[in-house]
């Protein structure tokens, strides 16, 4: 069943110790056997989504990170501020591995007939623990590559994917007909911009810089919104009366524009309805924060009437909720559409070895939009 | 059919102008002939709700309240400060009358059998504009008072009582076994205290002085959390774990409390987690809103994972959703325990005239703890 994989491979840890402390390094972990059911992936590709730094990072000052170790081995420390630890005492001396998604070649399978049929395919998994030479995983977990594809067309097949399909779902689900989208310009913001054209949901783009803007109309954006500008809350008004937007994904999750989106939905709203009405409009506003690009508290005005809701959500209870039909579903549509629609493109590619470099890690934990790092676990520094 | 109604009678008119000044004043209005199922109403009870107050007083500065007119006709004056008035522009020259709640005696009937039944009774009224001499509503608002009770004793027989029973009812539709309240030495506090007791629905009250918490108690209160000690945050979280309650209802709106709530809801399901996940507990933590005893901004810090909402809560909409069939329900639940469970005590009783005094204005808008008006439009100042 086996073919030429080693007994151990490369993996990259994040240790929280108790005296406020992460620490980042390369580890030798055995390479687990493949269950009839499973496969083993060399890993060639692993984006670093925002979504993978709560776990890498924890929470730590990265700029005052120091690195130790060698070019092969380095090993990062970094302190992790009294409130960042609060939340962390469940992890404490325990070597966690990450990387939720990636991509790679399947270079042993277990016995079953589906296993089997995998042995040499290209496979994305959003097994976790990706950031590894070598990851043995459920089959459940991979999508097999569509012929030609690389591993890195494949290594973001999963949670930008899913949760762009989640929006529109989620948006079906609950009744509403158009979407706003915050950060609208990072790579999951083009993505949803490109799924909406296709699947002609109304969506309204929110950025913060005009070159952003610039970016999401020149890839057909028929609305975006820019935060800086004076002007910002008469046109977000007007592009939620215009695409009758009234539910709403936030990344940014901290400060007042979960708040504001609210506002001028109740603006947009209740400039249709007729009389007064104390409580607002009856029509229901929804904001979904799903990231925490701004980590300072979410500060909500109230001034848009009782019919609202402000909440978390996360890719995985929304999986939950639609089962494993649905999930199928999804992921068929994102295998068709990888190198189109659900394309991700990388600002640096980076091994194991230096995506533990001070240099990497400034760089990825900034969670710029238009930085995106891919690690190539494959490859020698 | 018609017995003893004046052709005018007089209402409480509230009336914004475009000069960022309220005025309150008495109107003689028509008394309107009752259609076949209409009944007119002598008022003779309506209470003073939070929710009156938004509509009656227009979020105006009462405190710069100035009176003039006569002691049976006063007429107040307010100024509207700026924020105030930019909802308000819907309302600007129409003097609208107010009070959601109220009772009295059935005067005069319309043709059809159920109207003409309840002539010469006592019944409550949902009706709007209850700050009236004389009313006349349709049957499906009102309720007929049991057999001995005074106006007095029916007149918050909507809004209180059905705003709790709601909150157990919103807490079975969304599966949710126990409630959090604030504010909970409210009537509506001690209203829900008695109901959850009766229903066997754990009930962690949340107050903010030591008096509050001893008058919750005597009544059988097992969980009263006072926001006021230092050790609230941990003593909370314990009455969270001994409830189990994932469900809050928070009359105040602005401040962090909402945010405290929801972060001792994480504290206590994820000391029951297995492991650490940087998401937190996948256990859905939910705040209402349905008051705005504090105008500030709402202030989440979000330091409670991924699995939460807050939101907006109003007994319109809730009633709309659990149809006539779950109105009828819960009115007759109400009218069998008028004078036990769904009591109210009023502080202080008022003619209308009395009502738009600026001693009773500064008292009622106030929203005190403990300090409820009841205005009595049959008396004579």
């Amino acid at each position: 069943m086996v073919a030429e994989i080693p007994a151990e491979a490369l993996q990259l840890r994040s240790l929280v110790r108790a005296e406020n402390m992460l620490e980042l390094f390369l580890e030798k972990v055995a390479v687990a056997e493949p269950g009839p059911n499973e496969v083993v992936i060399r890993v060639e590709a692993a984006p670093v989504n925002p979504s993978d730094l709560g776990l890498l990072l924890a929470g730590a000052d990265v700029a005052a990170a120091s690195a130790a170790g060698t070019p092969h081995r380095p090993v990062i420390t970094a302190p992790i501020p009294d409130a960042a630890m609060r939340g962390l005492t469940a992890r404490v001396g325990a070597p966690l591995p990450a990387g939720n998604e990636g991509a790679g070649t399947v270079v042993a399978a277990g016995s079953s007939e589906a296993a089997q049929r995998l042995l040499g395919k290209k496979v994305a998994a959003a097994g976790g623990a990706m950031y590894s030479q070598y990851r043995t995983v459920d089959l459940s977990l991979c999508l097999e590559l569509p012929e030609g594809l690389s591993a890195a067309d494949g290594a973001s097949a999963f949670v930008n994917p899913m949760t762009a399909l989640g929006m529109i779902e989620t948006m079906r689900m609950e009744d509403h007909f158009a979407l706003v989208h915050t950060a609208a310009a990072s790579n999951l913001g083009q993505m949803l911009n490109r799924l909406c054209q296709e699947e002609q949901v109304p969506l309204v783009n929110i950025v913060r810089r005009p070159e952003q803007e610039e970016l999401l109309r020149a890839a057909g954006a028929a609305f975006v919104c820019d935060s800086s500008k004076p002007e910002f809350m008469n046109e977000l008004t007007a592009a939620l009366t215009a695409t009758g937007a009234t539910l709403a994904f936030d990344a940014t999750g901290g400060g007042t524009l979960a708040s504001q989106i609210l506002t001028c939905m109740e603006a947009s709203a209740s400039a249709g309805a007729d009389g007064y009405s104390r409580y607002g409009s009856a029509v229901h506003k929804q904001v979904y924060i799903y990231g925490g690009l701004d980590r300072s508290p979410t500060v909500l005005t109230r001034n848009f009437g009782m019919a609202w809701g402000v909440g978390g959500w996360l890719l995985t209870p929304f999986l939950g909720k639609i089962g494993l039909e649905g999930i199928i579903r999804l992921r068929e549509r994102v295998a068709a559409g990888l190198t189109t629609t659900f394309a991700s493109s990388y600002t640096a590619q980076v091994s194991l070895a230096q995506a533990l470099q001070l240099d990497s890690i400034a760089a990825y934990a900034q969670q710029a939009t238009g930085t995106k790092y891919l690690i190539r676990p494959d490859q020698e520094t």
